[in-house]
């Protein structure tokens, strides 16, 4: 496309100062693109920064609706994104044309939400303690909101080229929160970046917002500078457990720690009761093998591990499970680093002892099948620690794990023995399975973010509800979301005035309530000026 | 006292399996007590933990009314304990009768309050998004809502036996998340630990609660291990930058990292406009002395740094200022080391090239004397980064250092210089005065928790707008606050279900809404059952 440059934007300008050459590649042949990207130099990703900082200064004092119409802005450019564009997203990640067109409403909406959440105020937490001057000692009057954290590095995933990177989730949230962002651009995915960058930059212009709110710096090596920048002061991160993690540390060990929001690893237990089986056997062996091979399992909640309850109805589930999966046709994975890693994953599980593969399906040159294994209960119920069984290891890719258990005691302790997970799923019966169970739901409400029931947990809605996190290594922070609106809270931190004069407060706690909230006032919650 | 035992608090029982003794100081004469405490084995380290991590299975259950109960019995007990009891704080601390008997009050209100904070409901912050299983693909239904973190290990501070201790802020924020404690009581007031502890025991067993939901263990090196335990969720820590610092890295290095609210240092910079000084520079002068002074500096909020304004009215103040801090009576410091630190920085200070001693106020045996210094500009005005000024160092005690700037630029670039505060105040003549200064308190916004305005920063409201907080190094997570209800905030995460059936639900996003709460319903507030 034409207007590729390949250079950092910073500050809103375009620049590109490094040596250092990187090559977008083609997910379905492997090869080069013509077009050439430049690595950030470390004057560059310090440039960044520091135009985020400058940004900042006037973006945190943006009223609502300034904010909310940026964002909406960036929306419509999302969706004005052409087939042209569609087409470079397809040849970067391999993902399909559909997929790709959905996943760019999806980004539009997301940005819509944040937009809305903007608007409506309740973001800013506004809660008010009047004073009383007349007691003894006089009582200060204590008007409490959430503000903007400052600049926040954006590291985007590989799977999502729309939704989870250059205008995703954290990039939304944290715009809806007031902070600048740097986003480091993937390296799967830099012609899109560069596409989806500069419809940001077309809304940045069009709504007059501060150069620099919005920055993005391209490289494989820039990352761990970003984060210990000193005007980064938050961090949002999708990918592996083991990025996650290393920028987790580097951004613990600052002079300044800074808040790490890391969604890293997560297997996705589904638990079948037995009554499930016995009552719809066949239609859930369908729907679970398409929800593992959905995206060629390239999902953050693809269900890894399941869980069955011994019965004899499952034997039969197992034999349908494993038809349906050698009926998943063959996908073409992200990229070549993905692919093989996925062999890793698959070679790794063949060598469990104790550990069968049941079912493959159809492969293709270069694509990924979808497979089945069957593992021994004692590799996970034998374990000391929770979280030590091998089967927790996340595999990336169209594969999943059965382990049938014998009684509702063992299914308790299979749950017991998990890490921190983003979704469990329980299948029942009817609902009167679940009364017996409240202690396993008990143990599986500490374990994630999402708890479903008789569902898939691929497909995350967009919503003022829904939690994309949960506890290590899950995230590295169980007390973020990273999607859904209540990821605007990863970039605020409380401030409170102490007898500030009227005319001097910000709207969003003077008495006259002018943004119309819903406000704590001494202990009660109105929207009544004072 | 008859009922000190000297031995751990491990899910209900009295334990102490040790072989180290512990002795209590008598702060007035440095010399020990006769009871002698024991401290706590590594085994019994990690008994209290899992006895902790045993009692989060029915208390994370608990309802709000009982849960709440609970809070107030606590509150009875502590207001119960009688002047037996005061007369023992006060000989390890120091601190007058008065004082402790406030203190005593503060920390039952505190408890109430969050009792008040639990029956109220919001710190649930439900939310629901009902689902349309018409739609294609159907809608699912999801609601969130905030869970307990599990086990919180508790810091207690030795500046308020009370209230920043044993039953303090931290302790009742986390019980009233629903999570259980293992509290470290505070080498410095042991007796005082087991007295308030003893009270916390007397108020589970009246109100049934699980064992074990609290905890509390003796020895000076017991912390470290503690934070590290796999059964711990979340720390609480007010205290040293040192201590607070190295609990936070021990906490990062864990294998499941766990946030750490430590709250640590602040020196609560107070700026001077010019027309404050001319209207009532007297009267501000007698007002900051006393605040400087209060508790004997011994307070996280104490005025530790002054930026004056140049004027016909600054050189007046400061006379006032130096005269007023002469005035200033001894008083007893809580320990020996206390008044060895607060030595160590007095001399750093007048070691520094620029600074001067101005003021001394009365001193006798072993107490403190208030102390006045001036400080050349350029120690505050030079450094390249934010946070270096060897004036930033907190000293523990009654001491504060002024500074005079030249015009509102220079007094911009000392905000500038500041690194992260609990508090920042500023003093103006009339309200007006504060039009022309938003770029003054924007940085500010930006450095700090708290900002006040003509009043003093000693003196901690405990209410629902209060933020005790602030960026680091005054916490090491400027997103939580340790005073006030929103304290709450930091011992919860979101969870969501996911067409769980209503009956499945729990209490606090169920179609009836039976707690009668205000939660947020497809986009909108509504206290309606669905």
């Amino acid at each position: 496309m034409s207007h590729i440059l390949g250079q950092q934007y910073i500050g809103g300008q375009r620049k590109a100062a490094g040596q250092v050459t990187l090559q977008s590649l083609d997910a379905n042949t492997g090869e080069a693109y013509a077009v050439a990207f430049k690595e950030a130099t470390a004057d560059e990703v310090t440039a960044a920064a520091q135009a985020a900082a400058k940004a900042f200064v006037d973006y945190r004092e943006t009223d609502p609706n300034t904010r909310a119409d940026f964002l909406d802005a960036i929306a419509d450019e999302i969706d004005d994104l052409g087939d042209d564009v569609i087409a470079e997203v397809q040849r970067e990640s391999a993902l399909p044309e559909a997929r790709l067109k959905g996943e760019r409403s999806r980004t539009s909406n997301q940005l819509r939400l944040f937009a809305s959440v903007v608007r409506r105020g309740d973001f800013y937490g506004a809660r008010i303690d009047r004073g009383d001057p007349q007691k003894q000692p006089p009582k200060p009057d204590i008007r409490q909101m959430k503000i903007a954290l400052g600049p926040v590095a954006v590291f985007g995933a590989s799977n999502f080229p729309f939704a989870f990177s250059v205008a995703g989730g954290d990039t939304a949230s944290a715009l809806a929160a007031g902070c600048p962002v740097v986003v480091k651009a993937h390296p799967g995915h830099m012609v899109t970046s560069e596409c989806v960058a500069n419809a940001i930059e077309r809304a940045v212009e069009k709504t007059g917002m501060p150069k620099g709110v919005f920055n993005m710096i391209y490289g494989d090596r820039v990352g761990a500078q970003l984060v210990q920048e000193p005007a980064i002061k938050a961090v949002g991160f999708t990918g592996s457990q083991k990025g996650g993690r290393a920028l987790f540390d580097l951004a613990n060990t600052r002079p300044e720690p800074i808040p790490v929001f890391a969604e890293m690893s997560s297997i996705n237990p589904v638990f079948m009761l037995s009554g499930a089986l016995e009552q719809k056997g066949e239609e859930i062996a369908k729907g679970l093998a398409g929800s593992v091979a959905q995206g060629c399992g390239q999902f953050c909640t693809n269900p890894g591990l399941v869980i069955v309850e011994r019965s004899t109805a499952s034997g039969a589930f197992i034999e349908k499970l494993s038809a349906a999966i050698a009926d998943q046709a063959p996908q073409t994975m992200l990229n070549a680093g993905i692919v093989e890693n996925y062999g890793r994953g698959v070679e790794r599980l063949k060598g469990l002892q104790g550990v069968e593969e049941v079912s493959v399906g159809q492969g293709g040159d270069n694509q990924a099948a979808a497979r089945l294994f069957t593992a021994d209960k004692h590799l996970l119920l034998s374990q000391k620690e929770t979280g030590e069984s091998p089967l927790l290891e996340e595999v990336f890719g169209p594969v999943t794990v059965v382990v049938e258990v014998d009684g509702a005691d063992e299914m308790l302790a299979a749950a017991r023995a998990l890490n921190g997970q983003l979704t469990a799923t329980v299948f029942s019966g009817d609902d009167s399975e679940l009364r017996d169970r409240r202690e396993l739901l008990a143990v599986l409400e500490q374990k994630v973010g999402r708890l479903l029931f008789n569902g898939y947990p691929t497909g995350v809605e967009v919503n003022d509800a829904m939690v994309h996190g949960g506890p290590y290594p899950a995230t590295s922070d169980a007390r973020g979301t990273s999607v859904g609106s209540l990821a605007i809270e990863r970039y605020l931190r409380p401030l409170c005035y102490q007898n500030m004069p009227d005319a001097a407060l910000p709207d969003a706690v003077k008495n006259a309530n002018p943004l119309a909230l819903l406000r704590l006032v001494d202990g009660a919650f109105s929207r009544d000026a004072l």
